[in-house]
């Protein structure tokens, strides 16, 4: 497979955050790059949900990936090789979040200037990432179906920053004790504001209403 | 439902917690109380496990539960409910791990001299839990199977201080690429010893196996 460049991730100095991803925001809009921050617990779905999402829009948009993981640089070479889309990976090192400073880390290892949108996946994680605002445009969040659809109520912090809820795997509804609406019911209790979006990155399911929406929040 | 005791956990002070879970490693030792620390992803089964676990020793064991959570009591309820088991709700507020004085804490409002097993279910995540020692006797984790085979690649850390992995939804394998032996490769790769044992929470598949094997352990 191909070789990706792995970024290893330092710890972030800055004692204040908030300020730091209000600026982070700041540049990136002056810039015209969209920081898409995609979020979810292990296994859930976002690198595949990535290719599909990527070679729906890759024609329309200037789109660079940033994978973030403790270990391994599986998903930023699974990304490259099926889509194309530059791709690298951050190595966190243990650390179970970024915050701004730890994203701008990877920004400076993309080239900017010539793109439009840059998606950070961040480490698999329900809770620590919902914390530390990374200074993205846009919150996104996928939760899968086997997970249950009671996530909600457990994770309340990640439900309420994030802007739109994917709900990834939806083939297998039938083998597992989901209910849709009452998962829909939660996330609104949360942030009732959130856009929810089903899809089946395995079948393709609802990938195209995925890409619609995200190309419409583009400057 | 029935009403359970929730207890509002607060952060620990002690700096040295690898000296303090020692500590309280020796404590439970000396009461003749083994400490159970189950970890996992958010919605691999902890709780529905449990529930067919405790089903099948809690006449053979005097058990309690402990649920921490970020929020809600779902977790502690059902679990009394379905197996009439102790079971106390841990709020963490927030916090993404429990150490050994917040799990200290939690033991403060169980009966220790009346059990012989108290079991943690664990805030679930893969990251943060695994760097925190609660001084449990012995710390286990499920992993599901639509999280997917590559766990143990990209949660290091988590596989290699777990002397037990619980593979749950064994039940659909079929609808998932999952593939066991190439699992059980990767988690031995992290930790050569750990005991691996597969099973459905859903239809019972495995729980008298794990149920045995949690039984051999017990002083």
């Amino acid at each position: 497979m191909d070789e990706v460049k792995v970024i290893e991730i330092k710890k972030s100095v800055f004692a204040e955050n908030e300020k730091d991803a209000d600026m982070l925001r700041s540049e990136l809009k002056a810039k015209g790059v969209f920081l898409l921050n995609l979020m979810s617990a292990p296994g859930s779905g976002k690198t595949s949900t990535l290719i599909q999402l990527i070679n729906r829009i890759k024609d329309k948009v200037r789109v660079a990936v940033m994978e973030a993981d403790i270990d391994s640089d599986v998903d930023a070479r699974k990304i490259k090789e099926k889509t194309g889309a530059p791709s690298i990976q951050l190595h966190t090192g243990g650390m179970c979040h970024l915050d701004a400073e730890m994203t701008r880390q990877g920004l400076d290892n993309v080239p900017l200037d010539d793109l439009d949108l840059v998606i950070l996946e961040n480490v698999g994680n329900l809770v620590c990432p919902a914390e530390f605002d990374t200074g993205a445009t846009c919150n996104a969040m996928i939760l899968s179906v086997p997970e249950g659809d009671d996530k909600p109520l457990k994770y309340p912090l990640m439900f309420t920053v994030c802007d739109l809820v994917i709900i990834n795997k939806m083939d297998v509804v039938p083998y597992f004790d989901f209910d849709i609406e009452r998962c829909k019911k939660y996330i609104h209790l949360r942030n009732p504001e959130t856009q929810i979006i089903p899809i089946s990155a395995k079948t393709g399911h609802g990938i195209d209403h995925l890409a619609e929406w995200l190309l419409k929040q583009l400057p």
